[in-house]
């Protein structure tokens, strides 16, 4: 382990699920061994897109699934720091001292944002959600990371990041690390529907948490390859969600190409298929479930684990932006006026308070 | 005077001159026996344009400049409440909370922010420059001010103020008063070259804080009539800037008028025209003159009315800002999750510091 620091998060949206596992989850859980990790609950990330009061009554729990999901996948709570975004008022503070670091037209070019507005079903760009890489960019140098792990659609926000540090840093002094993106190959995992990546707003997911009898339910739903109307008819392996799976979640290599060999000569019935899927599913999510059940038989544990990583991240976060302050000159514009203040108290007891 | 509050003020840019008395502090100093008044010094806003260190190198000096000229001309500092908007760090909170509530294209669309990139020299829109008019909302709800006197410039900014108001009591209950804006007939002052409105960075202006024998020398260099290269030549009066002084600053009505007779009639020279707006404007400034001598002569006293508001100021604003929290429901999401974790902690004294 370095002694460098990481940071990644997701937005407080609802349980993770196979897609996150393959995404990024599981890309953590090994990165956590190489650096201090930083998990964010953002939910002020949130906020661009869903802002009204029941999206945000939703936050405590959509935060202790995130908490609980990520353990379950094998992140290590004396390894992680997990924080809400929302309870460091320093990052707000920070957000709005770097919006002057980066231009309109920069944030215009950030690839995914049309994509957000849409998603968002907004008819207007909101402002805060044009700047959601700079909050981005708070949230990454508010710790000092070193290193944010990033998809590909990710890499323009972090570039984001890079330019204001470098701004900063050029502008006032060097205070923050630029930060270097780890790209991983992280792979989109499609949706048990095979029309898209797997996503909660869809519907098309085996979450986490689900239980032995739901996941092997939606592998028995799961869309397979539409032309094979028999089990004699041959299929087409390259493409079908279900053998998608297989190669992703079944440990057993023999049994997928079997499988696999069997469906192309049309000498296999979807439904084994799918049992043998749904049974390496469940196997893949056993230790999860193990994990999860230690996590969760100590109430108010996954709590616990949030308020002490949040109160910890407070600390750094005011440090850090003790030192933006200070950086920038405005700790000494407002001490100035303080010590002259302080002055004119002692040699004016009397006139205190002042009148005109 | 009602119990109704005001907020105005200015970015810390310098020393205030005639054309921001007849542009804003007159009406100012009218209104602060109307209204509970705050006083901002906008060094936040400044970084819009100006955010080097050296440009934060003059915010003291500057502020003090704001604060000294405005009670040279008559706010009285137990009227008004001065206070530094950088530090009051849960302004910088508001704002990042109040972007969800306005959309680019109705920034986009605020009159005079073309007019500022420009002046700010500034190829490209900062984020931050687009966004002046959320912060100018953060600094008006912060305080829940009912009224916002503007002139016409500035009307589209304090409207979305209006706007985010609304839109944020209608997505989390009434918090913020809706506030009016109080329209004065705020003419702009011409400049002493007559070429365009007076300011700073043209070098055309007057300070409140000039000595008798400055204005003397500014008013003899003035720009009149230029067609009359002689005194017996006749000379136009509308639109020369000797003249609109002399309707300003003069209060000798007659004096004026006669001079204007003989100017129209070619029957004064420039030197008299001059001289005797120079001692207008002279006796127009020598009770400011006074007032600031007092405020002066008590060192410190200044930073100490500085001191004293901010910190006033700051505690009125973390209340706002507490009610803000507390009506989106963030204060309820961490207190939900703080609440389980005492829960835990109680249950597990042996167990604290938590382990996986």
């Amino acid at each position: 382990m370095t002694d460098q620091r990481m940071l990644t998060g997701d937005r407080p949206t609802g349980k993770l699920h196979l897609g996150h596992f393959v995404g990024s989850l599981e890309n953590r859980v090994r990165l956590q061994h190489q650096y201090e990790t930083y998990l964010i609950i953002a939910d002020l990330h949130m906020l661009t897109t869903k802002n009204t009061r029941e999206d945000i009554a939703q936050v405590s729990e959509n935060a202790r699934h995130l908490v609980i999901d990520s353990l379950a996948a094998g992140i290590e709570p004396d390894r992680a720091t997990f924080y809400l975004q929302s309870a460091i008022p320093e990052v707000m503070e920070l957000n709005t001292l770097f919006q002057n670091l980066v231009s309109v037209p920069r944030l215009e070019r950030t690839p995914s944002l049309k994509d957000m507005a849409r998603d968002a079903k907004k008819d207007e760009m909101p402002y805060g959600l044009l700047g959601y890489p700079v909050l981005q960019a708070a949230d990454i140098l508010c710790v000092k990371a070193h290193v944010v792990p990033v998809g590909k659609d990710n890499h323009a926000h972090v570039e984001i990041t890079r330019e204001i540090a470098r701004r900063f840093n050029h502008l006032y002094g060097e205070v923050f690390p630029v930060p270097e993106l780890v790209t991983s190959d992280v792979p989109t995992l499609i949706g048990t529907d095979g029309q898209g990546k797997m996503s909660k707003s869809i519907g098309n997911v085996i979450y986490l948490s689900d239980t032995e009898a739901e996941v092997r339910k939606k592998v028995t739903g799961m869309y397979t390859d539409p032309n094979r109307i028999r089990a004699d008819i041959p299929g087409k392996v390259e493409g079908n969600p279900v053998f998608i799976y297989h190669d992703v979640f079944n440990k057993n290599l023999a049994e997928v190409a079997d499988l696999k060999e069997r469906y192309q000569a049309g000498k296999v019935g979807d439904v084994e298929v799918k049992e043998k899927l749904a049974i390496a599913i469940n196997l893949f999510l056993d230790p999860m479930r193990e994990r999860r059940a230690k996590f969760e038989s100590q109430t108010g544990l996954i709590d616990q684990i949030i308020v002490e990583g949040t109160e910890k991240t407070r600390k750094e976060v005011q440090q850090v932006v003790f030192e933006v302050r200070k950086a920038m000159g405005l700790t000494g514009a407002f001490n100035s006026i303080r010590r002259k203040a302080e002055k004119y108290r002692k040699a004016n007891p009397a006139a205190y308070p002042v009148e005109g």
